[in-house]
């Protein structure tokens, strides 16, 4: 199987061409150096793994042959992560992160603590993107728009349980062995931690689970990937 | 107590002023902006934490008087991490992120795909420390300078066991469950994996477990934090 992947937000037809952007032209012809009949695997998210060749590529685009299908679509358990933006940085790694780790939906909340009001979700989505090419999924998690936290816990399905990454815990993280399969999402503070009242609403909740990562205070961003890791290796697809 | 925490190499001793060098004193100062009988929490990375105050400041340095212990001396679990440095960015990662995840040790190892041959060692004990600082521990891992695996491994004492984050490996993560406590080491490789030989060389070993990381491949950056998480929620301070 071709070393280089894209994600190609087009149905995959074995023998169909698929047309490329310009953007994705560039990366296959100026960064990875590609040439006319060269191969590359690419996914649209749905369809698993297809092989396909370089057929012509110039500034404004080009296009791909579709050839067979190589892989399974392969999607990740039924994990979201919630998480309040922090830094630009950060907040591109977390995504990424999550991506990596096998996140099926990602949603920015705003919190009390929060400094941004604004994600870029344009430029969040193309991280996660990114990170599925990399990583050698075959699924890419959408990355919601900004929501309150308020407001996101107002409308709230119970059936989806959340882990909630409590920074002011102390105690074992093993209360993650025995959590229920099902639905879940992991929420992660921002710097700072969430205000009084977000930890008195978050307490009074049924469906909220809080549990302790460790006696050291994790940014968002490791907290994140330290969460997402022990729910796959307690619930997910990593047992 | 103080949230500004500030790691001083220096012996803490109630009553006693400890001098600041112009780098701390201009942290303090100009990035925090204290002032003179301003609190700060400070570490030396042997006895616990301290209370302090600023005394003075300068351009050149300065000094804090140190007041009570206000914590106890917290070591991390005897846990190591071994790393193949890769993009400089994320080789700063991995340090803060182990610093932060309760590392004992950090070992930048190179490998058969590494293409770094150097590190800034100093840069990255910065950066251990800085994560020290942030994360409210009271323990700074040393950053030991970049060896061979190969050199490693031949030299290595075999009552400390190796987790090897097997990129190659597909299995459950579970295998962590059944681990005997001890001294142990994590073991990430680089991006492109380990060599064939060294793969055969790893497999070989008694004192080496191999584990899986789940069914996407993940950056270095990520596998480190996950493998962390994994250990330190099965044997370590996570418990």
């Amino acid at each position: 199987m071709a070393r280089i992947r894209l994600y190609i937000d087009q149905p995959l037809v074995a023998g169909q061409p698929v047309p490329l952007d310009g953007a994705q032209a560039h990366y296959l012809t100026g960064v990875m150096r590609l040439r006319a009949g060269d191969a590359v695997t690419v996914f649209n998210g749905r369809d698993g793994a297809w092989a396909a060749t370089l057929a012509e590529a110039g500034k404004r685009g080009g296009s791909l042959d579709v050839g067979a299908q190589t892989g399974p679509q392969q999607d990740p358990p039924d994990l979201w992560l919630l998480f309040a933006p922090i830094k630009k940085a950060r907040t591109d790694f977390i995504v990424e992160k999550a991506a990596e780790m096998g996140a099926a939906r990602i949603q920015p909340v705003s919190t009390d603590h929060t400094n941004s009001e604004r994600i870029r979700q344009d430029r969040l989505q193309a991280h996660a993107v990114e990170a599925a090419e990399q990583c050698g999924g075959t699924f890419v998690p959408p990355v919601a728009d900004l929501l309150p936290l308020a407001q996101l816990l107002d409308g709230w399905d119970p059936a989806r349980r959340i882990l909630w990454a409590d920074e002011a815990r102390v105690g074992p993280a093993e209360a993650l062995a025995g959590l229920p399969p099902g639905p879940w999402a992991i929420l992660i503070g921002p710097e700072g931690g969430f205000s009084g009242a977000e930890r008195a609403h978050l307490s009074r909740l049924p469906f909220v689970t809080p549990v302790s990562l460790g006696p050291r205070i994790l940014r968002a961003d490791t907290a994140a990937v330290a969460a997402l890791a022990l729910w796959q290796a307690a619930l997910g697809d990593w047992r």
